[in-house]
């Protein structure tokens, strides 16, 4: 199996490169760049020297129709161009950037003031949050990886939603991210002396993860609802934790809340639902794909407390598309997943 | 003016004497203690070699008696028995633990899990959020201070209750801490192998600070309401980022939003409203007793988002309690507290 | 390949699971403890739920001699009697502890202040920094793995000695570690509000690396000498930076010191001569069993200034511990081991 | 008391603001920029709102002679060309780059790679360590102010230099710096994805502050001596730990060098002789002025080991910079310096 990944300067790139490295199928993967062409790859990742020392190669769609699979990491508004030409060739896509997440173009322009890509091919892209997509993931040849913070988002929402336990209109996701969620670019908000002993609140209201999260509640449990989410940056390098305030529905015991979600993921070997609050955190899931899931029922309420840990980078980026890759060509679901977190 | 600290040698104790040596009217502080008495306190901290070397004092009640002021910073449930033989004495008290702060003397026992204090006691005890408070704390002779987390949450809320402005049922308090709100225990979340590169959620609708924010929204605002209110662990030292999601009532507008906490703070010298999220975060509050207040409206679920920062330790902890010593003596609300942020 | 690891609830014993885990013979992992005889491992590293969930077993010397490999990663003091029973029975024993590692059972006492090991069982450890000792590692049962920071003082420095390219008695080590070498017991230093935003010193002329490191140059490059050596605690959780000053005999150029490290390094995998400062730091080895190297002579005083960074838990514990296995076995010496670092 | 900063907008200017408003004597300060002329200063630290709300102000040479103090805290490079028509006018100069540091400018345009300031103002430049330079501050009005590096390399071994204890060409210097060392700008190495979870090295036996400390040797110990120093970059904001390594003349006692220390520092209320290494760290000097040194002499080698603990924004820096100021001008010497570190 031979690999192409464009814009693989990013950390999501730099990921696939980490995750792929240990993958059965795997022969050989090339990066793909706009900027820095020939430059070593272990130039911009040291950490690599010796591991994976190749150029970085010039995109060139004639050179790309030979791979089996691209990996598009190029920010939103990048991978549409980029992508269009490959359209109908024989080789799998999957685009890591929002530009084909939104079936509804308007939000796309509205949520990420770019333009769209064509409606045609955001309709051939599979929407791969994998545990809830899997079927159509396996028919698909073009994949468009979830969001991080829908992935957390989506993944301890859905069960509740598409067994009827909870009130629409009452949903609020309070999520918080580290650093790493920015990216490599310099940017004040990254900075050490900002970014560190620093917690702070960002694009409220306004995050275009909103109608990815809202779409996704449609499209996997059939609801129709407007969330409040916000977005935290934490001084950390990798994790999401997603906090989820939702009202249940006269009658939802906590029996039927547990039961939702052990049905939904009683297949899925990433999905693990703690029991305890205290074994839960972002640090049990570094490095991996794994997404922890915990809840708590508050009685003087009947509000649901959710909570979902994953790591940003793996499960929100670069392990679920290689989870999604798994699954299209029919390989095992964790080949190239299967690490223990590096808790500390 | 002579100052005695009880249960001087946890987080709070040590802050206290670190904002005090700046206090103009202070001239004395001594430091008591259960145990390790004769121990130099900057042995215990050795950030005050030199600055504050005085030795640990046993507690003793007619010795006691002839100070100014005593602050007690020991855990709940020790300070209602340390501090019962100095009432009615004349020394002014000020309590930065849980043990007075709850009217409701079952409330207090049902959250804490620990024997209450006398109501006679408790009744006397001005509750200290002083910006609220400022006129009884005046002719009170004993404070009780308020919790770190009750703090950033009323702050941030009073006014918008306090102005109908707000939907009850509504109000979900999704809370950040940093790893000093656990004090300086030996405990494994407080290991930094745990703490760091992690963020965590603990004490999900259990914690004691959900009765005392209800408290303080029925003491200051005159509202009945049942709130949501969670807590995280963030790797970080100081600083507690409290997001507030509550409805709002039809006819609400931005600007009633904002001449309410311009009303409720226009005499505050330490609560700033911070028009950009981007101005806004715990760092910008760090070693101070400033409380900066953002919020903004979402028009799509009529659902208003206020974050407050503090720093826990002091205005979350043993700034409050000098903010409320110098407004009780008449003294300039700022002596002692007039320090700029360590933002880096 | 069945595998049994004793002591297995410390950091050591996590990483060597964690390791492991990705190692192609290994069938089976089973822990032993001296106490919590029953707990699930997954409780104590709720990281590994779903992934390793086996119960902490007791100590039974007629079980243990059931595996093909014995790991010890108990204290200094501990192993030796441990593994006394087990000493020639059919079963590798690899000790992670310094009970072994110390040929003079003087030094031992002087340095750890613990009674030795017996001087036969001593005598029969080999000494395992893999990249030379490799040899003696093949035709071994019983590896006393090396210290973390030795690793990284020897691996930069045995080159140099070899080629007699350095004057003894002017050989520094200014060593600087991640929080984890302290292990997971809950201490003041390892407070996360003791050792966050703190670099600090400890164990000054004192730390029982000293006699080893002087022992393995001994070993390994046939040099009498006498060190200086210091370490420091960094706030962050993996990671060695060692930094060593040395004056270089007269004649000495950098072409002869970049080749006595090629030479010495050609055909080791897991050491990589860093070519630039900018590439190097302690976060390119992270999660890996990587060892960095770099170097620097200054002609203005014909000192030498070489700095080695590897993860204190990998290189400079589990991994090499795997990593000797590996020889020993005559498996690939990269099995269980072949990771690109977790660089962000 | 009127006071001008130049090049406020850097870390170094706002630690000035931040410690001059607790100075008694100052009564205004104004910054003043060569960029973003009009911006307020808390748009760029909104730490500082409501508290230091002013407009950068132009640099207007007319004006600024109107201030008693104008402090510069720009680049090296730049200052020397900004100060030069406000030499010899009625207003004190105190510059915190590098440009009037080295007395020898061959020395300053070899290590800086930069056109170097005039001899004249060069040589009418005191160089303000002020521990040991207080005679010379007293009647100067233009004080270059020490590196942070230099200052922490210094204050720790001048009196061991002069007290003639030890061995010349055996001098170490291995220091460590937080990411506040490498200021505010937006530079990969200060990423916080980059300088998190890692320790490194930059500018190997290349560091301009290689010649300071030489030179400091000489001009306050009369030693000329020729040093090794390397340079570290550790995940904490603040905070320089400088590690020496010395050999000890024959007959050096324990007792001379603490009385050298003693003798030396003795009305220096600055700087603290700490008796246990596990009382000092970084942290124990942070946001404050106090310069921390402990030693401990290694009889296997006859080798001293001295390490010395400032904030290097403090006394490396701002702090120091005051500390000049006041015995310049006769105030006590910790107006405005008299806080107690922000330990956690």
């Amino acid at each position: 199996m031979k690999i192409a990944i464009i814009g693989a300067t990013g950390f999501g790139g730099a990921e696939l490169i980490r995750l792929l490295h240990s993958h059965s199928k795997v022969e050989a993967i090339d990066v793909f760049t706009s900027s820095e062409v020939g430059e070593l790859y272990s130039n911009k990742y040291p950490s690599m020297i010796q591991i994976y020392d190749q150029p970085l190669l010039e995109i060139n769609y004639s050179k790309l129709t030979q791979y089996d699979v691209i990996f598009a990491s190029t920010p939103a508004g990048v991978t549409s161009t980029l992508f269009e030409p490959l359209m109908n060739k024989d080789v799998v896509l999957i685009d890591l950037s929002g530009d084909y997440r939104l079936k509804n173009l308007e939000d796309y322009e509205n949520w990420y003031s770019k333009k769209s890509a064509k409606q045609q091919y955001v309709d051939k892209a599979v929407y791969g949050l994998t545990e809830w997509a899997k079927e159509n993931v396996k028919g698909s040849t073009f994949i468009s990886n979830p969001g991080c913070y829908p992935t957390a988002a989506l993944l301890s929402t859905i069960p509740l939603y598409k067994e009827d336990l909870v009130i629409p209109g009452t949903c609020i996701i309070d999520a918080k991210s580290g650093v790493t969620g920015s990216g490599n670019s310099l940017v004040k908000s990254s900075h050490f002396c900002e970014a560190n002993e620093n917690i702070s609140i960002y694009k409220m209201n306004k995050h275009q993860h909103i109608p990815e999260i809202e779409q996704g509640l449609k499209m996997f449990a059939g609801a129709e609802d407007t969330i409040t989410f916000s977005t935290h940056l934490v001084p950390m390098m990798r994790g999401i934790l997603s906090t989820t305030y939702i009202n249940v529905k006269e009658g939802t015991t906590e029996d039927m809340i547990q039961r939702a979600f052990e049905e939904a993921y009683k297949d899925a070997p990433f999905v693990r639902l703690i029991e305890e609050a205290g074994m839960f955190g972002t640090n049990r899931v570094r490095g991996t794909n794994y997404c922890d899931i915990h809840w708590d029922l508050d009685e003087r309420t009947n509000r649901l407390t959710v909570v979902a840990a994953i790591d940003n980078l793996v499960k929100g980026a670069a392990g679920q598309a290689i989870q999604n890759m798994n699954v299209l060509f029919g390989y095992d679901e964790m080949d190239g997943l299967d690490q223990i977190p590096l808790y500390m």
